[in-house]
């Protein structure tokens, strides 16, 4: 506990959500973190403001926790292959947007796996990444979200531990042989970016309208992940297939005051008590 | 992530509560999984709807993860004839609302210890039982609800296991051994309805009437769970403490529209997300 | 699972709110254990109702799951001397409600690694000092309050195994070694106060006016968790930050209809299903 | 501890070599289980054992732990794919001494992996299966042989969980569900037969001379354990290097006063102290 | 490391043997810790000299890793029971060899399961006990003996657990809260006399010609661990079978130069390296 | 299992001790690894021979697997303050012999901790370092040692772990994500060289009487381990305390045939069996 929580824990949380919003798109040469369980939660849920962030000259780092090797219906996929398929769609869904190919990082979990894996061993791990890159923003999964994201292994690990991981990179104490043997100072992260939020937590909408055409090509190029390819690999799009999947995708867009937006919640230090 | 969550990221989860009514008790000659962390969770919760779904010749299986087998008072039970007697106490309580004894599946952990078994090891094992008998509905305890039941070790663990072997089992390289030795072929649930549910998540409510007494029965064959015989155990009941417990059960039976129900929420693929 | 539960089951949890009011700081000559993640969560969150309770001789002991030793920005610091501060600073805030030294009590974990202690163990520790004490009433962090406080490590585990604990304390056939080798019988806590609820979750305010002075000594006593202490540590107040902290606090705190109020969701038997 | 102990602890383990020789490959009607950790060791050091056993209608089950899924050179090969290939050659190589595919039973670790398994969950898993054959004879990896054995994981795990489940299935106390829930009763194991022994801890050998070549036979059929296939995989055999092969273990195989043997620790009770 | 090791290091291990006698059994007026995994390892192989260094006023607290609440063959004994008779026979046998009831300490783990408790809790217990008593001489059994016990579970914990606590207890900087919160230094182990050793490693022989008697009555208090109590529990012995028995422990008892003795390895620090 | 572990089978392990001498200390220009668990092992055992290989222009990496930063006796050290010291010593120490500090790698592990990290997290870490080096020898603690050095944790975790990775780095299907994302080719170790061995098991002696000099400066470099910087920390030599421990380091180096030797056991793949 640090002084910072006491106006949190006299204020019985008044007024959170007033005070913590930031202009995140509009951030310039900045560096920025994004964690993400798989290769694509970061695609579907944040690529247009990414790619608004890309232009602005931020140096964007992806921290994909798993190898998402296990999410074919294709009776002949090896994980094996999988991780290598998926590992090329994430390059170019990234090229689409912006992002070069060496700002990929993967901490190699299997599909699925990422909650059997030492809760310890994760935290320090993205600690280090964090006092390493000492991002201006942290982009991660939302660890207060409702049911419907906190079900799914992978994205609850994904979500608590990038946050513990935050907490812990600010104090020099935690995980001192960082600072001792790799000279590693501790790291205050300024900003979360919260995604995959409910529409009750959500304060902050980027307007994604400019970018949206990026987005929707991101989203196609992880070909494997869509029918029929999905059921059958098939490195390629079949052209009708890939009309109706463009179409759906613009039909369910998420939208408000009729523009195409992505959704977050924001949040400083005092997501971290 | 697989195609199917790509709409709800966009959607920012609009309109999940509308999709997916199923008319769960008009099922008929179904294969039927219900996952229960104790031997009568599945009877207070929803012996009516069991109840009914028997009576149209579907295919039920209870499976329960503990043994139940530390909930006495009196102080000259033991764990292993606890056991025993809960043992019989469900096998009456199933007979009485149509279930088969043989029907009847332990996964025999010890009560309260369900938390500090292997995850891991866990989801496969009921990733394993899915795979077996490709269940057209999944019942389980709701990982989303609210404090009151997330508080309770079993129920916790017990909800999020389920709920996570439901997706493992869809996906073949998840356990790939179970489709190497064993034969097994991945299945993917078309149905999870969930019970122990707060108010704000039930979206679907069975109305019970024609088989209140068939619950009712069934809930008092859990004799060891009720005084007097919780406190010193008796395998019969005394007369006047069955009368008040027949009153007291009725009177706070759960009422919807002035009929007896059991309260579910329903879903599909979404809630894997 | 046991009888009172099934009345919830049946109610759908209707009237939860309603029945469980207890007159918290009205009791007397009581034993009372307050369980806290870190040595100032209890006076940030109850130490108005600590020093009420003190008042009215009650027999308080306090639990503290781990040694803060992590929480300085100094970055001469060492968590071995940390601990050595917090435990002296633990020490004069409780003197200053009126709680003795020895009274207080330390499990001895790391900061910030609770979560990654066995849970198994964990319980079985907690429960021994239910079984031990025999508390009236027991305080702890609320489980099921919302994502502020739900993100954070030590919060998230001191909150659900002291819960655990309170339930395994309750029946024999827990830990059945505690009764065999240490005498102890078991123990079914009336009461329980939980503190860090939301505004949402709280269902109780105790009115602390008349002790609001010794609350803001008590939390001015944790020097090291306030500037300028916490960036460069010195024992004692630099007089104008000390000032500035206090008019700080005194803005802040947490009002009710005009008074000094601290906000707990009470509990009886309830909470543990 | 029980009774039989005794007499070895007051006795400083005087005569344990002497008293515990049985006549192994004269057993006859008799139930065998062999565990071994990979699919191809229970040939290597008991094929001839295994045909003499089998040819006196000895009813044989191998429990083989792991899949033996990641010893292969070609770059190309998949662990997936590797596991198909060695279960064929396993069952090829039994069928060649007598021991129908029915007969093989696959624990399905991953190979390397069964040192991370969960110890406790798989005592538990061979004590069942004990208690399921009720054998006369296990056969194991020798716990205590030296170090060349006892370095390799999966060897270490193999032989000390072994002999563990043999100790646990003697008493019903241990994992008592497993008499409750599915009628096991407690089995004594009789006779221990431990393979991969050092010429000092050996003490018995079996004349193999009559069923050599089938031995041969059985080793050769694991063929992706041999290069070329190990190199580069084909399922089949290059004529030279059968020739070779063959050669090489006629040359090297282990004799004693001119026998073929194979080498054995043969243990009744005492060695579970 | 340490400084004493290098000498070791240098040596090649030189002259182990020879350096560490210490008349055992002429030890007065010490503590004395005896660690044990059952309650009758103490028993079958220190009785003697335990009662000879209680006749010399030594203050000897046995240390009881375990309940031993599984090895009876009786069809109708349940753990819970079966613990309670343990402990009883335990008071019994140490109350003959001179050792009172109070000074006997269960650490309560369940028979057969001490090796899946946490290795490092279990360190830290065995630690703060070393401190605590500040013993002149630990006994354990020894984790350098040969196959025969290595093989045993509880066991082999038992001696790798103790002789870590006693490297452990050694430094104040292992276990630091133990030094912080609960006022304990840290203590160096001046002896260790190890049981269960192999012929070829025991150093040193205590005669206990003078005790035969009182060893051979607390063996045969621990009725139920011998026939005919361990088929069929009775609380007492049947006299044919207690003189068959005495009969038995008599012919078998370890004898050197015709004296009774029982053997240990004696070592002091270097064993720790 | 793989072919070469079939002749070793067959062979009853005869002649493993005559087929494996390298020359170790004539090597030149080659790579070579040496794991160490604590930093001052690799000086008191290897020292000599590392000076040697130096000189012959090897690349020579240590990589240790824990800080060592609890055994000092000075009551006021501190776990931080005491693995600052010791990294300065180990870094004196190996540039007295002619390595580098940038070939120095801290694995960061607390001293006495290692037996509780991941142990299959630990050998992906080794394994991940073997593949990056690609190294011509590994030298490592002797998993096979007697009980004195297999007491000691830390060092049974370093030797297990250490030969666990050499296997592993064998074969590309252990940890593929190494390949995959990392672009890490499977590794086959030629040789390994074990130190710390008992008599028995050496069976190569390197003579150091050249460097003989140099490896007694390198051990007086570790002054913290010394008395009585041990007792009282000093950064420098008392003059008299130093004469004294050189006299004995001299006194008891140790000899074969007249000569300085470091004693090893050289083994090739049998040893992965």
């Amino acid at each position: 506990m640090r002084i910072q929580t006491i106006a949190a824990a006299l204020l019985v949380f008044v007024g959170i959500a007033s005070a913590q919003r930031v202009a995140l798109e509009k951030t310039e040469n900045k560096t920025i973190l994004l964690f993400t369980p798989h290769p694509d939660d970061d695609t579907f849920c944040c690529a247009g403001t990414l790619a608004l962030l890309a232009k602005r000259h931020n140096n964007i780092h992806i921290f994909i926790y798993t190898n998402d090797d296990k999410g074919s219906y294709d009776p002949d996929m090896t994980s094996e292959r999988l991780a290598r398929i998926r590992n090329g769609e994430e390059e170019e869904a990234c090229r689409l947007i912006g992002i070069p190919k060496q700002n990929i990082h993967w901490l190699q979990f299997h599909d699925g796996m990422l909650e059997y894996a030492s809760p310890k061993d994760l935290v320090e791990e993205v600690t280090k990444i964090i006092r390493t890159y000492r991002p201006d923003i942290v982009m991660a999964p939302d660890p207060g979200s409702e049911y419907v994201r906190w079900h799914k292994t992978d994205h609850r690990m994904a979500a608590n531990n990038t946050i513990d991981a935050v907490r812990a990179a600010e104090w020099h104490l935690y995980f001192p042989n960082q600072r001792l043997h790799d000279g590693l100072q501790p790291w205050k992260v300024p900003v979360e970016a919260y995604y995959y939020v409910t529409p009750q937590d959500a304060n902050y909408w980027v307007n994604i309208d400019e970018v949206a055409d990026a987005k929707l090509a991101a989203a196609l190029a992880h070909v494997s992940q869509w029918e029929p390819s999905i059921n059958k690999y098939r490195p390629d799009w079949d052209p009708k297939a890939l009309e109706a999947t463009k179409q759906e995708l613009r039909t369910k867009a998420s939208k408000k005051d009729g523009h195409n937006v992505e959704a977050f919640r924001i949040a400083s230090e005092l997501n971290q008590q």
